[in-house]
């Protein structure tokens, strides 16, 4: 058997959805040449992660092996699998990035945006071309997914044919870009392919997919029997669907207006790579204001109910002139990602309130999923017929699912979380390595460990509230004055009905009244029994235990 | 005309789901006799209410008006319905409360956690039985629920009658307690109806409500086709699936152990109070514990992943002795609560890790709601014939859909959010007045209102973090030492790549040493200069501006 191997490392998107790095390699045992498909971002929440403004893989890996890795490969342009890619784009070395054009086009803003080279960008061309990056050869293969030019990626290595179908669903009319090809595939499959490292969105999905095209008579009436004006929400990646929903708008009679700055951005890109030819003509927010209400469609930014973005501006009030009314017509057509019900119910509410019609994705007629069902997933093993599948774009049970689906009708699989690093070059899959695979924050600008305390310590703020003693102790060692307490975040009274602040100050002189010169003269011990006193003196007094922070200042 | 009025004002409960309390009054404006509906929380969450321990609604307007207050009626137990009782009790004057056994069980508790007397809460048999409170006479009506002892009420006032639904499902097979009786509320509706306020939680759902005893054959299934341990979760006050659930383990073959506190203790209640008869027995953790997986069934509190309850503990690792391995089947016979998806999540993966085939409440067979579906309201609507329907319990989107779905079949409606009093002693309900009807925190040990910004104080470090300044100011009025900087919650260091605790003290120096005696000498002035230099020099060097806490102490 040869020393040479063939591995695949998961650094994010393996037991989550979010934050996509895959790593595949070949070569030598620990020196095998690298290549990395997608580096996106996961978006952080006031549960775990307040005040983060991103969330990335942890790439220290790829970091000290830089010199092994030979080029990126971006599938599609989501966040979640570009997103990071300014940020990191350094840090792994400053590799070659294959896209192609309009992912590239979104990429290369993203590089811009860092200041880095935005021709470090490659337009890649859809297969037969294929790419050569070290012992790999790479071909963009088109598939349907819930934006504009998603690729599947097939990738030929000395070990066998390996294809990693990124996001995708089965759909033979997806309104914008390439159908569903499955005479493509059966060609990619002919050589034999290895390994199939596939998307598990959708695993507990078990009806078969639907296509884009099937939305556009449900929406078009809706809309004509809308009587106010019509607002549409869905991803603004999602290009068909604005394309279907505008259709159906000016189908029905009315004109289209796009709102929010990410919806005007995704038209403009697809618009300049040739994605998207016919879109309808669409009026101004300033010319819409101007129409009649129920000649008026507008598509806008925000269906996970984002604060910002332009359905929440709308549902609290006016948005650039254009103010809802009661009779007016709410449409997500979009699904709630996990996580973010609290945010859309808000919005749902607010629209309620002013007496909007809200229709949302219960009735699922209005939204088709960008990922492959069950049977599609079953459909995509039998097309590429691989000897092993390797589940990935999930969370665990979903992978776990997978595997035992795959298992079920007669393929090899495992699991493979971030950081699993898996050697794909035998019969079955097998464990080759763990590598520390944890996540990267950007807090603010700077890039912080999930590890490093930062956030547990404003977690730890947001729970118990935040004390703060002073003292100034002089020359000869005495105390100068009393502790001084300062709080926030914490009742301003408690079970004394005096001021917290005053009860805490009084423990605090009391105790260093009482505290020998030996306390006094050590920090430690002073400090400890500070923090102590503020800790005790405010659970019996308002129940809460306040980190504390203490400042002893020493004279002379 | 007379000028006595009959009022409705909801205090909580109208416009979201949790903290149910409704006011009732009947007299002269101004000064009509009470009585209160319910008394219960809400959660909070990390998002909007972190540190916070549970949310009430603002009784201010009670406690101002508890002279006027006859007394309290609770419908059921659930803790949105009865949760607050213990805390607000004496501050609403301490009035006589009313609940059927069961319930009354439960609010007797909640009265002795809180050091009050627990006789306060009289036991309340069904109707014919009425209880007289000032102008009022209420009647306990049974309705099926998902926690034994459900009541609606009666209530009759000079200005007729009115029905408070409460939490309910028309159910004739319940399991658990009495099966909904048709022609008893025939009967109720038989003088004519005022008023019907009604429960909206499943206003949206189109399909007819199912029966608890639906669910045995399909949980006995699951069960039975089970390999390993089965461990199944629901709220623990659902008695009834408690029975259920219990029972198709028994049927099984399989042992049946309780875990969690919350479980045993609503056991307990039912079994002193008579609602639960035969229930099958149980085994102890201990035993449990020594017992072939195979002929064991836990039943389990964490239905909604609480991090501390029993299903969370499991799923962690051992609980009680009990470790979960390979093979086991987890049901979760339980909806998740909006806002709560991402704890669940969290559950069901770290399950999948351990190898545990989890059975979710997406296949709908192994759990029903206990609020009545849309057909179930219509036919309520139906039997009742109110002059008018007031939507309740439910938020915004509920309460506006209740509203249209009434008016479309021919009855009066009006939405009443918190705070708006309605007057519904004419042919249509209309607003009377506005109340200020807001939350109130239980923080630790301490009632704090909303909007007191202690909270919002505790978000804004949680997402800035908090930086403390300390400046010793000497007798002639100049600086002592340099000024010190804490930080929390922020990153080491920024841009210049040196700890930003040194970055900001030097801009701070630079700051004292450039500042006049006149900014020194104000505490205003200086505290303002320091604060914006550590906002603006942590903005340059991580990209976030902190909360600043300034203490200066002068000497002498």
């Amino acid at each position: 058997m040869s020393a040479e191997r063939l591995i695949y490392l998961p650094l994010g998107g393996a037991g989550e959805v979010g934050m996509n790095a895959y790593v595949f390699g070949y070569g030598p045992k620990g020196a095998e040449r690298l290549i990395l498909v997608d580096l996106g971002v996961t978006f952080p929440d006031m549960d775990s992660t307040p005040g983060v403004d991103l969330i990335f893989p942890d790439v220290a890996w790829l970091e000290a092996n830089a010199d092994r890795l030979e080029a990126v490969f971006i599938t599609h342009a989501h966040e979640d699998h570009v997103g990071a890619l300014g940020h990191l784009w350094r840090r792994i070395g400053g590799p070659t990035v294959h896209a192609r054009a309009f992912t590239g086009h979104l990429a290369r803003l993203k590089m811009e945006e860092h200041g880095q080279d935005p021709a470090k960008v490659k337009i890649a061309q859809p297969m037969p071309e294929m790419i050569e990056a070290g012992p790999f050869r790479v071909g963009f293969l088109p598939v349907s997914h819930s934006i504009p030019e998603s690729a599947s990626l097939v990738i030929d290595t000395p070990a066998g044919r390996v294809v990693h179908t990124a996001d995708f669903k089965i759909d033979v009319t997806p309104v914008v870009g390439e159908a569903f090809d499955a005479a493509a595939w059966q060609e990619v499959a002919k050589p034999g392919v290895q390994a199939l490292i596939c998307d598990s969105t959708n695993v507990f999905v078990h009806r078969p997919g639907r296509s884009e095209a099937t939305l556009s008579s449900e929406i078009e009436a809706l809309v004509e029997g809308a009587g106010g004006m019509v607002v549409a929400t869905t991803f603004a990646s999602n290009v068909a669907r604005l394309k279907t929903l505008a259709e159906a708008g000016v189908r029905a009679g009315r004109s289209i207006c796009l709102m929010g700055r990410a919806m005007r951005r995704m038209v403009e890109a697809a618009v300049e790579t040739g994605v998207l030819t016919d879109f309808p003509s669409t009026v101004s927010p300033e010319d819409a204001a101007g129409l009649p209400r129920e000649n008026l469609m507008l598509i806008v930014t925000g269906s996970q109910g984002e604060r910002r973005a332009a359905s929440a501006q709308l549902a609290r009030g006016k948005y650039q002139g254009i103010e809802l009314k009661s009779g007016d017509t709410f449409l997500f057509s979009s699904k709630t990602i996990p996580g973010n019900e609290r945010g859309v119910l808000r919005v749902v509410n607010q629209l309620s309130e002013i007496g909007v019609d809200v229709i949302d994705d219960s009735t699922d007629r209005y939204h088709v999923s960008g990922h492959a069902n069950r049977p599609d997933l079953e459909r995509m093993h039998d097309l590429v017929k691989p000897r092993m599948v390797i589940p990935m774009h999930g969370e665990h049970r979903m992978l776990r699912e997978h595997v035992k689906l795959a298992k079920s009708r007669g393929y090899e699989a495992a699991i493979a979380v971030n950081g699993t690093m898996l050697d794909l070059t035998g019969e079955t899959p097998k464990v080759a390595e763990h590598i520390e695979a944890g996540r990267t924050y950007l807090d603010g600008a700077v890039q912080i460990g999930a590890l490093d305390g930062v956030v547990r310590d404003r977690i730890r703020m947001a729970l118990n509230g935040h004390a703060l003693v002073t003292l100034i102790i002089d020359e000869d060692g005495d105390t100068l004055g009393d502790p001084w307490c300062e709080l926030m975040g914490l009742p301003e009274t408690g079970r004394s009905r005096a001021p917290l602040t005053d009860v805490i100050e009084e423990d605090l002189a009391q105790f260093v009244g009482r505290a020998g010169r030996k306390v006094l003269a050590d920090d430690d011990k002073l400090e400890d029994g500070l923090r102590r006193i503020v800790r005790n003196t405010s659970v019996n007094e308002v129940g809460k235990k306040p980190e504390v922070t203490v400042v002893i200042s020493r004279l002379g």
